[in-house]
């Protein structure tokens, strides 16, 4: 049977690349984003002879720290992804943060400009790496990190994960909502499998990762023009039958739209036709076994902007509308994007063997902003550290209890913290639980030293009760779990 | 009170330098990491006109693609590790992977030599980051992105871990150990505090982590050379009276040497011996409170090759001998160094405001080295899925079946797989689970269809039972559990 999906890699990395360089629609946020790594100016006695200077400090253009509680969400996609690949049975795998660069673009006479490369200092030339997986939008072959890795250890079959950051050099400055350092988290199926199922556990992923991240309602699109240019060229389907399907394709949908063609008068008596709905037919029907056909469905207008670009894609666009009517419209983009690449491998091979891949790639940077513009619609308050127990005292003269109490508490796994003070007074510590979230409070005194006891506190209800000192810890754990 | 630890930030970079690029002995498993990137050789047709040209894939020299074998390692690794620094309430941090090279290195004149530069395409100056904390051991100050990040916003106090990805272009290539990326996972202090405090819980920091690894006996040990200048020359010490001191502490040793140096009769007269002594036996004070004094001594030796650094620093070696007479002697070394660095910050700030620091790194590379190195002599197998279980058939046309079956699995958070393949032979799908070391096979046929049933197969015992379709999620669960 032949592979509809079985497209050229080119397909979808346009799409890719347009995912992880949101529109203007972004600018709002990244404005924000920009005031959090605001430049401060700073004189300095840096110089060895201490002679002053004036300079800025800040990060490169089109980057940024991310903060404690910018870390918190970016783990927090993170995990929902990663949870996902490996709930997929995928491996782990890492690259170098660059390459050789005249393996991979010099040698071929194309550079994508889009590049950093490292500074010529003797030895090889090199390139941080611009992808994980697939080659750049604009160029025909940036940084091939996954394709090189199993072309070079000759590997056939691989169902690999990775996560991590990547860098271009875009013109466009981060007020535009274009970050040059952003994370990617890819997930593809490299071999020769029967047709279509590979490729519809990649759509089940997106749609597994897009629930699990809450982002509201999605839809996963694939471009029909695509489609239609492989039923023409590649199958050899007449012009005007691959456009009579495009006639039921404009009109949005999934498997019913499919099964309205295979009862199309003109379609039906065509062989070709028949057989390119037939793979599109056993993808919708595996989406439909996985209980995610609903939410694919073909769209024209992702062809746009695509003209010389052959091959199935589809990418994951929100559908989200405002919960208040008073909230800002949150920014309804692509958030992630996938597709077949069975050419790619292939071109590392001397001998041309071809390594069929699918794979989908979540633009964590995009969801990122919605996630964090969402906690600060909603006020919600972020977590920075997970402190269990806060260890405290009302006296002086307590510090050598207390480390000692909160080392059992470290000891036993618990997570605890306690004020760097020989002598600190009792409001500000409690006052610290409250500002950081801490859930409990173990007090100390002289009382408390006299009887074996320790107060525990609720920070959340005010109770406190006295436990023994030997059942501490196995009550701090009762609490927690 | 004076406190002995407030030392110069250089004080310990060589150390931290020496810690990463470890000696002679790291050679072998070096040689063995090479052969896992061995230098592939293949021809291609990457041109865009076809024309064939001859080229070497393999990544750049110091740098190694991290199988999923490895993979896995370094997750373990890192998971203690960053568990432990959550456990003491650290918030997490990110920084940019290169900083501006203007602000950090030329302006000031200098520059280690080891930095990777980008190359000057436009726009700024950029270098990967050397450090995520601390300057280097060969220059002044090469790249501080903690600093930086605690100066531009004003941040005074904090206390953070950061684990990522650093760059240093040594010219010793990948033959002799030395990598040129790498892991580097810090954890550090940022603020004025009661003495010593902060000190000996990042000093039970390495305690926790080195245990937690399980990488055997180990200790930290503190370099006295720095202790003596820090009295001489910062509290105005008599260098004979020092020297004194220095006597005791060639004795190697811990809280019983502080105290036996209070009884000497030179040092117990002299008042700036016996503030520094005072200091030191704070410090053992509270280690010997969270349980770890025994772990931290005083040791001469460290000073060797430190000669024009100032500071108290410490490592943390291995002391470990061969569990077997036949084994190979592990690498005994250092995996791990903190210190103070007081210095810093301030050296950002305009009015030269001091942020005091302490912290520490962690020698993921070298840890990472043991325990792969541990895993082969005892022949540990490494999962490298987490597949709980596999979804199989022993009959043809029951892919519909495996597909909606496995979904449900998924669905239910199971982490599950299913073979490719329209109709494939049970023995291979067990063989698989067998390699792979699923523990759980899930078995479709006619008769289980027929029944409503499906067979559960532990893979360790052979065993199967037959299962209710309806309880086959909590049966899983239940077995998972």
């Amino acid at each position: 049977m032949p592979q509809l999906g079985l497209l050229h890699w080119r397909a979808w990395t346009v799409l890719l690349g347009q995912l992880r360089r949101p529109p203007g629609a972004v600018c709002i946020r990244a404005v924000r984003s920009h005031s959090q790594v605001a430049e401060a100016l700073f004189a300095s006695q840096l110089k060895p002879d201490q002679e002053k200077s004036n300079f800025i400090i800040k990060t490169p253009k089109g980057t940024r720290d991310l903060s404690p509680q910018q870390m918190v969400v970016r783990e927090k996609i993170l995990d929902v992804v990663v949870s996902c690949f490996k709930r997929h049975g995928a491996k782990g795998l890492d690259t170098p943060a660059f390459e050789l660069k005249e393996v991979l673009t010099e040698k071929y006479g194309e550079d994508c400009g889009l590049i950093y490369d490292l500074q010529d200092q003797g030895g090889e030339l090199l390139s941080l790496r611009y992808d994980l997986t697939y080659p750049s939008s604009l160029t025909y072959l940036c940084e091939v990190p996954f394709a090189r890795y199993l072309a070079m250890n000759k590997v056939k079959k691989m169902k690999r994960y990775h996560v991590g950051k990547v860098w271009r050099r875009e013109s466009p400055t981060i007020v535009q909502g274009r970050y040059r350092e952003f994370y990617q988290c890819d997930f593809d199926i490299a071999g020769q499998f029967d047709p279509m199922i590979p490729d519809a556990e990649c759509l089940k992923i997106m749609c597994e990762i897009l629930s699990g991240l809450q982002l509201g309602d999605f839809l996963i699109k694939m471009s029909w023009k695509d489609v239609r240019h492989e039923m023409v060229v590649k199958k050899g389907l007449a012009p005007e039958v691959a456009d009579r399907i495009g006639d039921y394709v404009q009109c949005h949908g999934g498997i019913s739209l499919v099964e309205q063609m295979f009862q199309d008068p003109v379609l039906s008596q065509n062989k070709q036709a028949l057989e390119g709905l037939g793979d599109l037919k056993l993808l919708f029907e595996y989406l439909t076994l996985f209980g995610v056909a609903e939410k694919v469905s073909f769209d024209l207008s992702l062809a746009r902007g695509l003209d010389y670009y052959t091959g199935v894609i589809y990418e994951a666009v929100l559908l989200q509308t405002p919960v208040h009517a008073e909230e800002e419209p949150l920014n309804v983009g692509s958030v992630a994007a996938g597709g077949r690449y069975d050419g790619l491998v292939g071109m590392f091979d001397p001998r041309g063997h071809k390594v069929p891949c699918v794979g989908l790639s979540i633009g964590v940077e995009r969801i990122f902003s919605i996630v964090e513009q969402r906690m600060k619609i909603f006020g919600e308050k972020i977590r920075t550290t997970e402190t269990q127990v806060f260890v405290a005292t009302p006296q002086k003269n307590f510090l050598q209890e207390r480390l000692k109490l909160i080392a059992e508490l470290w000891d036993a796994g618990i997570k605890a913290e306690l004020m760097y003070k020989n002598n600190p007074k009792l409001l500000p510590q409690l006052h610290y639980c409250e500002n950081m979230g801490i859930p409990l409070v173990v007090i100390i005194g002289e009382q408390e030293l006299k009887e074996g006891v320790i107060k525990l506190r609720s920070v959340a209800s005010r109770e406190e009760v006295a436990i023994k000192r030997e059942n501490l810890v196995a009550e701090i754990q009762k609490r927690l779990s």
